[in-house]
């Protein structure tokens, strides 16, 4: 049941998109043609039906349909994580199991949340490891309290990596001082993922292996270049790459979601689309807004080359 | 597709909880038994798979198969009530008319809340309108906050009050200033429900319709009483009510949530069984609590008579 | 140092605005008369330099003038509570004892909230205790968690409300929930005041002995009104008189704060004038809203009459 | 009326806590002391009232007691800064210019708070604009959120940087990306100044300028070591130094507040002594947890040289 080959988390991975029709159809053409682009990348890999991908808009089918066809589209060398996280433990080991038959090496598992007063750390723990025991592919415990209104704090990290079969942890809440908690008290070893991009490189400089960033599906080689200048010690070149990436990080994400990077995506090459409902179209001062973004960011990242 | 014949939804419903096995199967000889009791109540009506019930641990066929079965248990005149929201708009409409089909008389529709921050007062009113026009059997809006973050305001309920077919809300935040707001403005016969026996008297008091109380699953009797007392104007008995069903709101629902529900029931002489994982079943001192809480409730509604 | 006679606080106060000339200076002659004017009412008594006085912006000089000036104005039948809260234990109790002297019959002490992370229940309990053998008047708790980002919980209510000094609790959360639970907890004779107009009819329902409400300041026999519709049962008027007054309760008072207030009273023939600063004045569209507030408010009135 | 000689405010400084006796009145002997230990470091300068300094327990003749005592007590090298916001804006004028008048190079303005709702935006600049017209000393805006509940956000910031005597910002909230938008968004020269031991190092990374840290009363010579490190280029040592500070950071300072900080100044060789009620001393466990985190604090340092 256990994993016990190393899987080496570091860099830069984009949650991808869910490309659909005008009819909220999967648009699977379009997704090979987006992950054909990406394959061109120094991306580390991809995570497929994460919060980014509307996981919680797709009914279990699609879900299989968007594992495999990734699975077919991608190179062996890029690792395949799948989002497999759902409110009941058994639906969530049942996922993560079909994710390991198709293919994929890791389960990126989101914190169960209705029931938000019950899912104490003792309740989480309970939870991550009847899934970690479960499963046939090593886990990521995922954390993204804007959308779960629950956060995995550092002494619960600090547990459940004690699991041979949890490795690491997606922690998108932006909190630095929680990414440091997390890397101060996890075993050696344990990827500790960063999921704002907005708070990269400070992530980077206390100890983060790496980024789970939706900002990858929109410039992918910006975030590489950034994760790059962090590693190598460019410490002036790494600020300013960040401070350049912070408005499209605000826009194209935090304030317009999945349909402001979809628009974005439809900017910038690939294969954007319209979310599922009931996410809106963007405005058109939204889409002017980040029009003015990426121009700006385009600028700016040239002046700090 | 729009429902004229007015649906009198004044009175107590209890969201059903949902019988599992040991092992998590769903335990329908249960559930019968437990509407069979509560056939002989003043209860107005059910409520199936609502939270309550359970329903984000639910699979489709599940769910299915718990409205034909409550159908089949429950007499006429008792309203039935789905819950069908998910978090994509198709998937709330397909759910509401499955369950129109097999015979419920309402829909409780959740607001989807994963994408909180793109969940604004437009995007609710596009989603409510849509899933209104497309749903063959009246709709009441859910608002949980508590759950889900998110909290439907007055100006919004009023706005979605005028489509014929948006009979109602339960608004179960607590929050009785809210409820005020809403009686305030929303068109006359709009049923405003509120879902915290904790404020079940003040709310009555400002012109709540009713309740849908997961207490009423424990206590169907008291709540029945304390409706009646509210709306015959027995001012004196209705605080009295109250207060002494507070300490059990507080225990049995808020504080241990479907556990402790439904260990309540098993101590009431109906099935509770276990709730599914990852709710964690309750401690003994949790369970302690439940008891005196129980022992103390009965004396002081006893005083009270 | 204990007060034993009783106090009966039933009814309706005013916390009373600060009126202040162009120059932010006290204007002591408007003061006299907004009280004169207040004095041919049914209020219960004025609270002087409570969070509507602006109490954090007057030196201790201003605060002792404002209790000498409302003191003298005062009729001996309305009881005057003076506002004493400071963020040290020893401050509140030397202007406690400053108020006592001045011939206040209670204090209003609010929670100390700057460190609010250390304002645990024990501290809370302490600063009371000491502050209430200390005080040679008795004391209100003044738990206003929407300033103070702190609320003070039924069960230390209930703790602190076995003083002799300490009779009463003014509540300003608007939970009404809070205030069953406190009412339900506390000794008997323990006057629980709700600090919120637009739930003052169902606190009331739940067993509050009346409010301390801004509102008071501008519409003091609506306010009384209420409360006598509520004690005397008569629910639908009670009911209607309190949705008539929401509207006036959130934007005279929650929206626009002191200012908004102030604005009102102007309006309504006493004298308000300018907030001090940081508080900025009304803009235009403000203005115009609460003018449509009090003339939309006084058709509501008229006609549930 | 402005102060055009720049401020060079780069580095750590400690903002000073206020030495009492038992009884609570000021112990000027062992504020002396304090401060001549601190003059044998290479913090920049002091900060003096500032949160730590329990500002809000102190008396205005105590204030400027405090003030008179430490220009007394420092070298002319060390940069002083008053903490001087209250919460009327002729207060915090009043103050400041008491601080300007005995000698202080900058005053630091805390954001008023009281009336939470209507400190918006337009209120706090207009705020801040007239303190700094009306300053002789330059003033820094200071953001706490923890204690007030209001952040000043980087659009703010930005716009209050043009003034020619706002010369920068405490910013506490421990939030790295507001760190970063605020450095990415003000004038050249305007020094963004971290008030979180914990983030001091992210921080850093992404521009600020130095740190106003209650960490560094206790350990001065660490954190100066920390903003050395980071500041020369040397990311491992940063990190790791950052790694070891979090939970001195965390326990001395966010858990046990001004108390826990005192404590550890008497086991470190300056005077500490009781903070001013309603501030509970500390209890023996919470004693017994900073000995620990002292006593590994001082491993981990020593194993990282």
């Amino acid at each position: 049941m256990r994993h016990s080959s190393p899987l080496d988390l570091s860099g830069v991975f984009p949650p991808l998109t869910t490309p659909f029709n005008a009819d909220e159809s999967l648009a699977i053409d379009q997704l090979r043609e987006n992950v054909a682009q990406y394959n061109r990348t120094l991306l580390a890999g991809y995570v497929v039906t994460g919060s980014t991908g509307e996981a919680l808009f797709l009914t279990h089918e699609e879900t299989e349909r968007l594992w495999a066809e990734v699975r077919q589209a991608a190179p062996p060398e890029k690792i395949l994580i799948a989002g497999t996280g759902a409110e009941s433990t058994s639906q969530t080991i049942h996922l993560t199991n079909s994710a390991a038959r198709l293919g994929y090496a890791a389960a990126l598992v989101r914190t169960p949340h209705y029931f938000k007063s019950q899912m104490t750390p003792d309740a989480l723990a309970e939870y991550f490891l009847r899934v970690a025991d479960a499963a046939r592919i090593p886990i990521l415990i995922y954390s993204v309290p804007q959308f779960t209104g629950i956060a995995v704090e550092a002494p619960l990290v600090a547990r459940l990596s004690e699991h041979p079969n949890i490795i690491g942890i997606k922690e998108s809440s932006g909190n630095v001082q929680r990414i440091a908690e997390i890397v101060a008290s996890v075993r050696a070893g344990f990827a500790v993922l960063v999921g704002s991009a907005a708070t990269f490189y400070p992530s980077l400089a206390v100890g983060a292996a790496g980024g789970i960033l939706a900002l990858a599906c929109a410039l992918p080689n910006e975030c590489v270049e950034l994760y790059h200048a962090a590693r190598s010690g460019e410490m002036q070149r790494a600020q300013q790459l960040q401070l350049s990436l912070l408005p499209a990080a605000t826009s194209l994400v935090s304030r317009f979601g999945v349909s402001g990077l979809k628009y974005s995506l439809d900017r910038l090459g690939y294969y954007g689309g319209p979310a599922r409902r009931p996410l809106l179209s963007l405005s058109e001062s939204a889409k002017h807004e980040i029009d003015e973004v990426l121009a700006a960011f385009a600028t700016r990242v040239i002046s700090a080359r």
